[in-house]
């Protein structure tokens, strides 16, 4: 493969003063692998993205849930490009792009390119109610991983604290909504860590009696597994102690707890992990978005009326083998990264790529530590196999060497001991600025609790 | 020295109703050996904190130099708590103490002690200049360590990405004001992250151009060791490109640099490790502070009107055998935190305990990957043996396990391979806000940079 970028001898671009300018941005998945792809392509590369790190996504619950911290499943970008001295990396957020102009903005900065490639992922969607989006907590990058996790963290501590009976149920009750494999993860891995990890820490308040309630509209969970593996994360979850609510629409939320059409359940915690939306890439480029705000693109994963801009990853609406669309997960991403610095580098030497095709790399999901499900299509594993396949996996795509070695130690730490290496409340003068002193801030004047048996 | 506690048969408190209540402020080094050595006795001990970790301080400069990841030098007091079904811990604010009413105020809320341990630690001191506080960057907790990072790794992103070129001259010194241990470290760090780590990963600036300026008011580096090891230190950071300012009094600091006497230096990053005064303690209380805002004591560490409160670690001012105060560094601190849990435990008992006497446990200092000192008043080191033993010191006194061997690991492979494990830019949102898009934000419509070679 690599061959192709050397056998460019004639670049046949249309201003033959400079190589060609191919501005990728996003350095997720889909646009690492175009750009590593790209590293010896004689071309002027440039990444942009809003961190200055590469994330392994996969695993940001395990960062919201205090088993793994941040850096472990992150690398800086410009680390992972370095040695590629085509390549630039570019730390900024991309406000729009001149389509006419070809040109990508950062602000009032323009950034021009001859190919564009969109790779800029999904953020979350609240079916219409994005007022909700301040009362619940979501993931999608670091920032959040790490609020999530000081705010859970910190609901226990206010547990403990308080005087107040209901106050303290809704602050040990956890409400994920969503049943897909990030709300299936976050549910396990918080189960274990009230049930588990903390159990034995508090004085007044008992975390194993936690509740954690996962939610989901749709009759099953993680429907894009076959249904038996569905049953068996339900079984797995249900054994943790998570309660399920199947089939049951959230149709309010705010900020003590959720209504499932006429059951309110009273919570301090919750977290949203239901349906994303791309990014607005749609409105960057002034076209009508396909469904779950999605760019439909060509065979060659290009744009219908602009082959110069290809959009792939979570981005993109493409239809798979089945006719379904393909499902946004690290797989897909990479597998068009490396098509698209392909068809770009074809296109330089005057020729047309094929199609773009998926080959399915298989799909996976955890429930905490026993239990996990994989459906490869010709294979569907559940069980102790699924979870030591899963383990292997994950290790193996962390990117850097130095970031798997980590991971796999902390994780072996933890199934040893049940402990957490990342249990760490930060910012939190900020969340308990308003009170003064202690979050609970009530005045009874009498001995707090006796902590001895 | 478990004897002691399994001695108390008759408890003498004055209200035989209740056990003794033992209040414990801060679980820094001296707040948690009193706790841990008060596990057995017959009283109800409550720690309380504003952080729900105990952090091992002395690295705290690697986090702030991207060499690790805050969890791993940070274990949660709970966890280390949590078998002492004695003890019970709380995460909050201390706003002041009823001295009369023997109690703890946390805003309005009042916790009862019998016996108080006040171990609070220090904080920055800007010799009158509070001002300076907004525009230098410190380093005391996780928060200001993530902080510092942040500006660091952001002012080599920005520099990449100006085109002016007194602004990145700007962003590439780095000054740090105060030469002891703290300051010594952080710029070797700092040399060894811009000389080697970020040498490759920039195309518009070369990192090694950076300049590491170490400014210190006194005469020479780390005074508290012997002037032989200063000379050391001096000659290892020469050697790493630091430039030495001694002699030198900080006059003016503002966002864009500092004044000198009549030297200016411009720079966009001015880290402040010059002055510790004591947390406000003294104002609680309502007595007078001693040297450094710190509290003098009796020989047995309490406050001499009030036999009924001890001060240790950094917030206590206690002769050490030559006259001198003794120094802000761990071993002192943990050593008085034994000493008063003792102390308090005799008491219990009607016996009354001899005086502290502080047994010196050394004093060590790194610079940079190959050279450290390391004064035992009997025994002086420095070079590759000083080096060794403070990796194995700070390695072995890291609570916890699991940390002790992460960051073993994580020092391995950077001295291996001179990269770093979390040069993660996070909040960066927050500091790019106002320039909607990148941080240089101009306007030149041209294309930023060529990137080929």
């Amino acid at each position: 493969m690599e061959g192709l970028s050397e056998r460019i001898a004639v670049v046949t671009s249309p201003e033959p003063l400079h190589p060609p300018r191919i501005v990728i941005v996003g350095a997720g998945f889909g646009g690492l692998s175009a750009a590593t792809r790209l590293g010896r392509a004689e071309a002027d590369v440039t990444v942009i993205d809003r961190h200055n790190h590469h994330l392994f996504q996969p695993l940001l619950y395990q960062i919201a849930t205090a088993a793994l911290s941040p850096a472990d499943i992150a690398a800086p970008i410009r680390s992972i490009l370095g040695r590629q001295r085509n390549t630039r990396v570019m730390l900024g957020t991309v406000t729009g792009i001149d389509v006419a102009g070809h040109a990508v903005m950062l602000g009032e900065r323009r950034i021009p390119y001859d190919y564009l490639v969109i790779a800029t992922g999904a953020q979350d969607a609240y079916f219409g109610h994005d007022e909700w989006a301040t009362v619940t907590l979501s993931l999608k990058d670091v920032e959040e991983a790490r609020a999530m996790r000081r705010r859970i963290l910190i609901a226990f501590e206010h547990a403990e604290d308080s005087d107040d009976e209901a106050e303290r149920r809704r602050l040990m009750t956890f409400v994920i909504v969503g049943g897909g494999p990030t709300g299936v993860e976050l549910a396990g891995a918080l189960a274990e860590l009230s049930k588990a990890t903390l159990a034995r820490d508090f004085r007044r308040i008992d975390p194993t009696a936690a509740r954690i309630i996962l939610v989901e509209g749709g009759p099953r969970l993680v429907a894009s597994f076959p249904p038996r593996l569905s049953a068996v994360a339900a079984r797995a979850l249900t054994r943790l102690g998570v309660e399920l609510r199947l089939g049951v629409p959230v149709t309010d939320c705010d900020s003590n707890g959720v209504l499932l059409g006429v059951e309110r359940i009273e919570s301090r915690t919750v977290i949203w992990a239901a349906g994303v939306a791309a990014s607005p890439a749609a409105q960057w480029l002034g076209v009508e978005a396909g469904r779950g705000g999605r760019l439909t693109v060509g065979p060659d994963l290009s744009l219908p009326e602009h082959p110069e801009i290809f959009v792939i990853g979570d981005t993109a609406l493409v239809a798979g083998p089945g006719g379904d669309p393909l499902p946004g997960v690290a797989p897909v991403a990479k597998q068009q990264g490396t098509y698209v610095a392909r068809a770009i580098i074809g296109r330089l030497t005057g020729r047309t790529p094929p199609p773009f095709r998926y080959r399915n790399a298989g799909n996976l999901a955890t429930i905490g530590r026993r239990e996990a499900i994989a459906d490869f299509g010709w294979l569907r594993l559940s069980g102790r196999p699924a979870w030591l396949l899963w383990s292997v996996v994950h290790i193996y795509f962390l990117i850097g060497f130095r970031n798997r070695l980590v991971v796999a130690m902390e994780w072996l730490w933890s199934y040893l001991t049940y402990q957490r290496g990342a249990r760490l409340i930060t910012d939190e003068r900020i969340e308990t600025a308003p009170d003064q002193g202690l979050m609970g801030g009530h005045d009874d004047g009498s001995r707090a609790t006796s902590s001895t048996t």
